[in-house]
């Protein structure tokens, strides 16, 4: 199959990070690169000494105007997110868009059903479900590995991470005109995803936010906390907690009726090259309650690429065989985008009412 | 000092790790135990070869009514501790009750009313507060120390484990007419206790039971989870899920703004002799962020005695200090039972008000 050439709109920090994906996965080359002036695109290809056969942009509009850009990465402020990937989509650009995919599922569906009538991908950018330690997790999590967590009953998460004040009052993701959802967009998608992907993508019942949330003048989200809640097939809580606000950290606790699953690198492992988690199975206290049975053991995972890079390589593969083999796009990654949306909506809602449980 | 002489009324399973635990402690000593039958009794006092000295009594009377007696514990089911708590004090008998120490704040001052009009020592008996891991994590997050992990915003805790049917039809724990608290009472105590001592034992603004909460026929709660939040000085939030229902788990992570402390076994440590936190301080991405510029550190605490001994240990001193040099006794265990205790109610209440916000 052929590489799939990349072309990228906008030159925001994580821009950098994905460049370096694409560059790291066999099956991508990076094509174009955009800025909405040419001087910045200039700097950007020279700072992250980005090949001379890359093309360098002063406009988003000459990226998905080249017919030799076969998929668009967007790092845009997310009230951008809709107007891009619907002109890329029209353009018969396949679509990958940095997290929060939209302000909202109605935006996203704009999304979506631009990409789906011009028959190119879509998916959004968590680099974490593409690190073996995710798929590795997710066997535990299965009903039927008896040697599985079992039923799950909890999830914790958690993404916070200090920022300065200069961030607090300038950056692109606190604004209430480029990323009106703030931390709730940035942080909460992570954390909602997680939860969603521990109970297999079913939606909860019912989304309430929790009354610790911090806004800043704009009325942007700097720090919130939610609870989601499943009824069915069991009931199961997920509580969340995301903020700009404090030290860094990136929790997932999941516990089951036979074991559990703790790390605290869920999103960026520490390091790039593997990662662990640690597994509790059959715990069960000593006579005399003295002591457990058992300790968690400590499962590594090895990873031959980054997880942005494994990520722009699943995308690369999926538009590569749409390309080359006639394939449909997979509506597997849209799907999950399109949940964490509807369950991100639900929180807000849940926010704007003063905390009251919103029924999905 | 002379040595404490402990009365155990009662004996339930934890009333062994508790007499293993009087012995251990180098200022106590076992000098009666009692059950509703000699019969009970003396099996209780063979099958943990308790020495030929310790007086076994048919009736919990018989305890409180020996002057020998300096000291009671209470492994009691939590409907009767009102009775022989107040019934002890009154007769000059300090009070050792197992948690949770009563079915609620109003029940829990009249113990509180009899141990102080009697000059006697009351302690709950909740053993993680005892052990000095607790203390090392104490120093970490105190708001004087520039290497702790700074103000607290978030605290998570989980305390559950799995019971077998036989438990849940008949456990005195699940039973409305012993324990009507279930797990509210025997597991969220520890989880609702974590969250206000990482608070400095600052009561929260409001108290929000989730909606996940299952419970059995006679209504008492089988697995809870719920939301405590604090207004002042700064927004903070704990989440706490507790369950009979679930893989066994204790886990407690605390972030605030310059750290994080992390543990899986925070209420009763994996083994005796020594325990463990992860602490991570100062931790931000590298460039790109595609890692860690920390990793946490495991920081082990070891213990010469086991944390009940270490209560046993707090509690008798108290009680000798009292005894043999006319000390007052300490205000600080009434205080963090009656905060606890508070909670606990506020949870209730939240449940039965169909998890609306409790005030406190």
């Amino acid at each position: 199959m052929s590489e799939v050439r990349f072309g990228i709109l906008g030159c925001a920090n994580i821009a950098r990070k994905v460049a370096r994906a694409i560059a790291l996965a066999p099956n991508a080359t990076l094509y174009a690169i955009a800025s909405r002036s040419i001087q910045k695109a200039e700097k950007f290809a020279a700072e992250n000494s980005l090949p001379a056969s890359v093309r360098v942009y002063g406009s988003y509009d000459e990226v998905v105007e080249d017919s030799g850009v076969d998929a668009v990465y967007l790092p845009l402020p997310t009230s951008l997110h809709v107007r891009w990937a619907v002109t890329a989509a029209s353009k018969k650009k396949h679509v990958l868009v940095e997290k929060p995919a939209a302000l909202d599922v109605a935006e996203l569906d704009r999304i979506l059903e631009a990409c789906e009538s011009n028959g190119v991908q879509f998916m959004d950018g968590a680099m974490w479900l593409h690190h073996p330690r995710t798929a590795h997790m997710e066997h535990l999590l299965s009903d039927s590995n008896s040697n599985g967590i079992g039923t799950v009953h909890f999830i914790h998460s958690t993404s916070t991470m200090p920022t300065t004040q200069e961030f607090l009052e300038n950056n692109i993701r606190v604004k209430p005109e480029l990323d009106a959802l703030g931390a709730l967009g940035d942080l909460a998608w992570y954390c909602i995803g997680a939860s969603l992907w521990a109970k297999g993508y079913k939606l909860p019942t019912t989304v309430t936010a929790l009354p610790d949330t911090t806004r800043n003048a704009g009325g942007v989200t700097l720090s919130i906390s939610a609870s989601l809640q499943w009824d069915q097939p069991n009931k199961t809580v997920a509580n969340i907690h995301c903020s700009f606000l404090s030290h860094t950290s990136m929790d997932l606790a999941i516990c089951g009726s036979n074991g559990s699953i703790n790390l605290k690198d869920f999103i960026i492992p520490y390091k790039e090259t593997s990662a662990k988690f640690d597994f509790t199975f059959g715990a069960k206290f000593v006579d005399l309650h003295i002591g457990w049975n058992v300790r968690p053991e400590e499962v590594h995972v090895d990873n031959k690429l980054p997880q942005e890079a494994l990520m722009v390589q699943e995308f690369a593969r999926l538009v590569a065989s749409i390309k080359d083999c006639g394939s449909q796009p997979s509506r597997n990654w849209p799907e999950i985008s399109r949940k964490t949306q509807l369950v991100v909506d639900a929180v807000k809602k849940s926010l704007d009412l003063g905390c009251k449980p919103v029924v999905l």
